[in-house]
């Protein structure tokens, strides 16, 4: 079962975009079978999406300056707007949004303890690196939703441009401060594994566990590789 | 110095809009000349919107049920999107907001401090009664900005839409807990003499105290009849 948390020793071979900043680039992989019905899938998408915003607000919260504050309020911003699109994707369904969102919120608040840190740099790093995750995540599973709704949910979450100021903040920090740097790379491979498990909670398992696991492998291996490419991009080891 | 704090026994005559909700319906107070430089109105008011923010995002955060939380979300996307927009207008000016916003922030913060709460609805009232007490000074203090920029904060600042929501939740907890109502009554009285500190300070004086307090009293007056309708709207005694 936690099989996909092991980098594989052999590439697989699926074809790679070559990355760009930390956006989202993945091969076609198919989860279209392995994607919830739209209203678990807008339920989780929209309250993950609240939590990141709790967590970044925190972080402004107790952020050292303004200017660090400043940094934080578009992505703050803009995961509030994600959550609230998503919510207002589930009320075209259903009058009660918080019943949808509601099944999820235990697990996902056990999640953001697990992923919080214990001071404000490991926080910022969780809020940058699980965001990133996520994001990608939910992109990719909405790929197999019905109708229209899949490229709608793209829409929204696939955008995390206000993040970036998120690393800068942290990029900056790591350059003056390698201590910080070598506690922050620990950090980053450490909230990996919980954020990939949170996502494998969100897939709808067919029950052939041998072909479930064909399709997640290379989808998890991908959403490593992008992992690594944040970190990376903060100066981190992964 | 502190007799606007006092309620004046003997009734003013300006002139009085009817309450519609609890929205700003003032006199034509004239504070233009109590009004502050550009740059400092500007980042006071910023700081005082990011406040405002992070204060109800804490509330979010502390929500007990993902109900409130939904509930609480437009007010924190409002004062977030207030604060940016007058950030911008921060910047049309100079190349560093923080810069001017960095002033206001001990002083901000300490009264922050003062009027949190002790739990999640003194904090809930906290916000809805100070936001409203400070929109409604920073919308009239706008008045005596020159040129386009008055208006044009007016514009940003007075709305409290969302804010409804926010006394929705305390409305219906106050109908429900009679204890905590006349606890929230007790609390709502307390917070408004440091907030209307907070207004004080902001003011630029002439120098002259005599017509000083001739300006402000009346105004001061109207914001806090003002508070009372907002009280008056939650079921509090004021």
């Amino acid at each position: 079962m936690f099989g996909f948390l092991r980098r594989p020793k052999v590439r697989i071979d699926i074809p790679r975009l070559k990355p760009r900043d930390d956006s989202v680039s993945y091969p076609k992989v198919n989860l279209a079978e392995l994607t919830p019905e739209v209203l678990p899938y807008l339920g989780q998408a929209a309250y993950v999406q609240l939590a990141i915003f709790e967590e970044i607000s925190d972080a402004m919260n107790g952020a050292p300056t303004v200017g660090a504050k400043q940094a934080l309020a578009p992505a703050a911003g803009q995961a509030l707007d994600k959550h609230e699109r998503l919510v207002a994707e589930i009320r075209r369904r259903v009058d009660t949004p918080s019943e949808v969102i509601e099944p999820f919120v235990a697990g996902i608040d056990r999640y953001r303890v697990l992923v919080k840190g214990s001071d404000w740099y490991e926080q910022l790093a969780s809020v940058y690196l699980t965001a990133g995750i996520l994001d990608d995540f939910f992109t990719l599973l909405a790929a197999g939703l019905p109708g229209d709704i899949g490229p709608r949910c793209v829409a929204v979450l696939d955008a995390d441009t206000a993040r970036q100021a998120v690393a800068g903040l942290l990029g900056e920090a790591i350059t003056d401060d390698p201590v910080l740097g070598s506690r922050l790379a620990m950090w980053g491979r450490r909230v990996v594994g919980d954020t990939l498990l949170v996502c494998r909670s969100a897939i709808h398992l067919t029950g052939n566990p041998q072909s479930d696991e064909q399709r997640i492998e290379p989808v998890f291996t991908e959403m490593i590789a992008a992992h690594t490419r944040r970190m990376d991009g903060l100066g981190l080891t992964a």
